[in-house]
């Protein structure tokens, strides 16, 4: 569904700023406290919190991160699951979130409406209150920039980096293939497994992988080492190749090195306990740069989906 | 100047988004901290605060909050400022900011530098630390949103609630003409005295003025009074009018309800002491419906700036 319209008085410019604002609080409904604490004010206010805040931004684009294959609920629910996906991969929950659109003044209402139900139809599955937004206008664009604010779960932020030579290389579900399957728009973001994870203490590092495996890995190698990976370990999507599940990108899975000195036998075990439904693969581990099987992969060989590039 | 280039090489997208992201956290400098606290991991990680947290987000658009006359510095800077004014409004100081950018590929490289150095020198002004952001293509457009978190510094957020009939409605500075004189990216956030009205127990309501006062005031004013403004007290830019006063808009000056029970001109003579550059003036107060006198202000009769109208 195309988010134009041809009809000017179905255009959210026919509806006035004052009007539009009054309909997004509906459509968002209870997505969105009351103010102070939601919509309404200079600023939100927000409850305190003893644990450590995490804070993230990500923008949805028209023609670059949806289409008009992509219905406007499911694009509303990308946006906060791609930021969702980045708080998960520090291993924290989500706490509020703000939503800053510009849009077109061609844009139709009723686009912008199950834009916004998608959007709060996921914030309350992941209970994420929407506390505050802005719409602007932009010609020929239909973005929508949303900031996360989150806190750890387990004491601790597990971040990109910390992971070490011998260290496992291990990736949640399956890779490749996310925008033909439509698996860029309804993945679950792994803020479960994510929130787990942190409290392994054998978990070194961990990140989302946003750009695919090849282009995201390096984030997370140790200087000195380089990753040997098994080409048959690399979890593919039905229909996907190796190049393919190395290089698509918008996988929102979870990357994490876990320490060689551990039982990475029995941390699988307890992965299938916790997350039977979830696929759990080790890849590999991160050798001395010049200790590469000769059948590893050569991930230089993989180029990962890189932004503004034309 | 205009962010567009005819040279292709002198691009962002020319750039590539490894070599992107490099330059920008170069031109960042010092305003952005080390990560996981700054740019480089999937979320920032905050220090943690006992305060309570405020958070806001606001644009701007090329054509829309800034053209080719403003310098690509003052538009960074509007950028952060816009955003502190917000928290001004709250009595609240700034903590940690992300920024969102979308631009077009024809955008130079130089533009963004002087941009981000703005942003930076702002940031650096005001002590808050760039701690995350995100760079994605879209056609057509120059857009910027950045998030602001804050805390509060007197116990309390002052919100727009909280006025009562007979308290005196207060302003900062001057109002009107702010596109024309340029005060629109060269004012100052009121951090300071908002922060400083916070603490007095006897202002009740607080906001910034970014649409006009004509379309702003009544967000504080109670249910069942109306404002009886003496048109003679409105402070007035050089140049402006009593219309372009009430309905320029991006004044960035603080509207506040101070108790009409308490010494308004001891209070006064506290504000001199403590801010002895920064004019307060008090328009009238809040009366019941039915006792505007005939010679105050009819707000109605002045609109304010409305977005998204055509």
């Amino acid at each position: 569904m195309t988010p134009f319209t041809s009809r000017s008085r179905d255009s959210v410019a026919a509806l006035g700023e004052e009007k539009l604002i009054a309909a997004i609080r509906r459509w968002l409904g209870l997505a969105s406290p009351p103010a102070p604490y939601g919509i309404g004010d200079d600023c939100a206010v927000l409850p305190r919190s003893r644990a450590r805040q995490l804070l993230t931004v990500d923008p949805i684009v028209f023609g670059r991160h949806f289409d008009a294959r992509v219905s406007p609920r499911a694009a509303g629910e990308k946006l906060l699951k791609r930021n969702l996906s980045d708080i998960a991969a520090m291993g924290g929950r989500p706490t509020a979130a703000v939503i800053s659109l510009l849009l077109d003044a061609r844009v139709s209402r009723h686009w912008l409406e199950q834009f916004y139900r998608g959007l709060a139809a996921a914030a309350r599955r992941y209970a994420v209150p929407i506390v505050g937004g802005d719409v602007g206008q932009a010609e020929h664009v239909v973005a929508a920039t949303l900031t996360l604010l989150g806190e750890t779960t387990a004491g601790r932020a597990l971040t990109r980096t910390g992971a070490r030579r011998g260290d496992w290389i291990c990736v949640t579900g399956q890779l490749g293939g996310s925008l033909r399957s439509g698996h860029h728009h309804r993945f679950v973001p792994r803020l479960r497994e994510g929130s787990w994870l942190a409290k392994q203490r054998d978990v070194r590092a961990m990140m989302d992988l946003s750009d695919g495996l090849a282009k995201d890995l390096p984030a997370l190698t140790p200087t000195g080492t380089t990753a040997a990976l098994d080409p048959n370990a690399v979890p593919r999507r039905r229909g996907s190749d190796l190049r393919a599940a190395l290089g698509d990108g918008e996988d929102y899975e979870l990357l994490f090195a876990f320490s060689g000195r551990a039982d990475i036998k029995a941390f699988r075990q307890r992965w299938r306990k916790a997350f039977p439904q979830t696929r759990l693969s080790c890849l590999g581990r991160f050798v001395a740069l010049n200790a590469r099987p000769a059948d590893a992969i050569h991930l230089e060989d993989y180029r990962g989906y890189e932004h503004l590039r034309r």
